[in-house]
């Protein structure tokens, strides 16, 4: 009989989404009359803007006859897109990435636990907590962890707690470690990191040997213009650091599915006699082993992100989730909570009142407001006593979301 | 600095397809005048059947409006597209087979090789030779095997040969295996598999404990309606497989980009200390851990493959490949070639002539034949000797290549 990855059976029981999911359904089912407003999964809801919806259906009609049929691409994605990120998203912002650095993929999900693939089990891992729960889970999986202690913690990862104290900005690991991720804007807290702090991490990388793996799925709520979009913004970052950026949360592809992983060719591993080997290589290997492609279709509406007016259409979208921010952190505000985030991020991130437990704030939110938001400790210890409201949802639900917390928290915190 | 994993380098240098890739284009710089037809890689060549246009056009119209606009859908897949398979291409062949066994993803190629994170390092592997040499190399990233020999034979892993002489059935193995491959109608050889062979298989594993991963990425070609569709059409056998289901072939998706896997609930693993495990649970976990669901889009155009008018067009599509088939197959036999497959299946598997190396063929009929065909050793240590020819073309070139068959050939072989 097959044995199975034992390493599984490590995890704690529920995803964070899972459990909401189940709370909310379990409160709608009693209170079938209640109108819920979900500002818990960082779920897009406004529709795909005119640039993309032509180009997909443009791609579909090629896709109708002969001449111009797609079958196979190249797995790494088509050069009309491949070259598009490279000159829009990094060579227009000074950052040296060629266009066979940039691997087009079906999601930063799916990029940032694949990419483990191609690292030895015995690597230190140490990433941000509170944290993207998938970082922590896939490296549960591949085998890298003991069993999690009571808060949820596992035993060989290195946490790098996030909390007000520290503005939300981990300090350096004080132990050594091979593999670091860092995700800025933030998910969950909506930090940003300064150039300064970038560059803190990537001196800290190119002395120690460490390799950053960067999120940047947020990016385009950048709204500071001081604010690196890009780790390559930093010199030196392109021999230390992998970024994944995705097209789910500026152009709105959460259902659409595309995003890229970028992998310069400067960025070296060792195997385990100690040999130098490039990363590049073996990443194409495995997208090219293991993945086939995105849709073509699908491509082609990505690509459409950077013409003339999908980038009009975009900037857009992303300004009206920051006004949906702005107006649920006034909101926040005038009732007394403490508000982080919200400014170049679509997440506000506050800390619960007097101190109570997240889950307690997320069940009295939800019974009381009909309000749902994530529990800043299903995002990692550190995160308990802290709670994340999301901005992506449509305005008319924002004002009303704004009236109930001010109905409700004006009494409890006056 | 990053340990890579070191399971990498065991790799041999090219995939079969790019070296293939190098020599054609190396031959077609040297002969820009030459009209090569491509017979080599398996990828469709017709349009997408207008049933399935015309449901991405909608589902792409629904992207456009916030009243139909779709965010994050489940991981494992749309209810719609999910019920539809139960019930065409099981519930239809007395299969019984849940709606919530299917797995929705991105391609047969990610699914067969992301299965192994869910099993352990130390079980033992057994693959039909020649075979898709994704089985192969996600065997070797996962650290299953050793060293390659001098043929291609990485150790640790046991090799099924399928020849002439055993009608490419494979004898079941002599060895304890806990995971076997078989792929049916099999690519490269075009064999099918009787009823009383998949009996046989179901028994071994029920009697042994083995667990069967089911390729039946071609099951459309079967013409013969004395051969099971699904491995799920042997009693037993939702207790001891894992099938793998594609629309790369039957509808023309190889550029569109969707498959599933179907997971019954009786499929058993084992613990490291020995404890029944079931695997649906497991693949689910990794399915939402590491993948965020196939676009929206592409699946309202996979759901149209079960429609009425998509029934009908895809087996019109299906019809014309196997008459590609039916072509090349006279074609070569006609010059007396020993042909396999292409009956039930739309790759043709013939004999090389007096015993000539598969990429010496492969040579020969590039550079007189202007033809690129697929070497069968680079399917593995018993496809040499042998080659595949791939009837996914159009009838203009396959009757081309026929002339040019008949022409180089029925001098040489006469």
């Amino acid at each position: 009989m097959p044995q199975i990855n034992d390493s599984y059976l490590k995890l704690k029981a529920g995803y964070l989404f899972p459990e909401i999911g189940r709370r909310v359904a379990a409160f709608c089912n009693e209170h079938p009359e209640a109108k819920v407003i979900r500002l818990g999964i960082g779920d897009v809801t406004e529709p795909l803007p005119p640039a993309i919806i032509n180009a997909m259906h443009q791609a579909v009609d090629e896709m109708a006859s002969r001449e111009t049929f797609r079958g196979y691409g190249p797995e790494q994605g088509y050069d009309f897109l491949r070259n598009a990120i490279a000159e829009n998203d990094y060579k227009s912002r000074g950052c040296e990435i060629a266009a066979d650095e940039v691997f087009i993929s079906d999601g930063s999900k799916c990029d940032t636990g694949n990419i483990l693939d191609i690292f030895g089990l015995n690597n230190r891992v140490a990433m941000q907590d509170p944290v993207y729960p998938v970082y922590v889970d896939t490296n549960v999986m591949a085998g890298r962890t003991g069993a999690a202690d009571d808060q949820g913690r596992y035993a060989g990862l290195t946490y790098l707690p996030c909390t007000a104290e520290n503005n939300f900005n981990p300090e350096i690991p004080s132990t050594p470690v091979d593999i670091v991720y860092l995700c800025y804007p933030n998910n969950p807290t909506g930090a940003v990191a300064s150039r300064e702090t970038l560059t803190k991490w990537v001196d800290y990388a190119k002395k120690t040997g460490a390799l950053i793996l960067f999120d940047a799925a947020y990016e385009a709520y950048i709204t500071d213009d001081a604010i690196p979009h890009s780790i390559y913004e930093i010199p030196g970052a392109r021999d230390v650091a992998i970024e994944f950026r995705s097209f789910s949360k500026n152009a709105g592809f959460t259902g659409t599915r595309c995003a890229f992983t970028v992998v310069p060719k400067g960025v070296m591993g060792t195997t385990a006699d100690g040999k130098p080997q490039a990363i590049h290589p073996l990443w194409n290997r495995r997208h090219t082993t293991k993945f086939n492609g995105v849709s073509y279709i699908v491509q082609r509406g990505a690509e459409a992100v950077y013409s003339p007016e999908g980038k009009r259409q975009i900037a857009e979208l992303v300004r009206f989730y920051l006004e949906n921010a702005q107006l649920l952190r006034n909101g926040l505000e005038s009732v007394g909570f403490e508000v982080y985030g919200g400014i170049n991020a679509p997440y506000l991130w506050l800390k619960t009142p007097d101190g109570q437990g997240s889950w307690d704030f997320f069940d009295l939110l939800l019974q009381k407001g009909h309000l749902v938001g994530t529990p800043g400790s299903g995002f990692g210890a550190s995160g308990e006593g802290y709670f994340r409201i999301s901005a992506f949802n449509s305005r008319a639900n924002v004002e009303e979301a704004v009236v109930r917390i001010k109905n409700l928290f004006g009494r409890l915190m006056a």
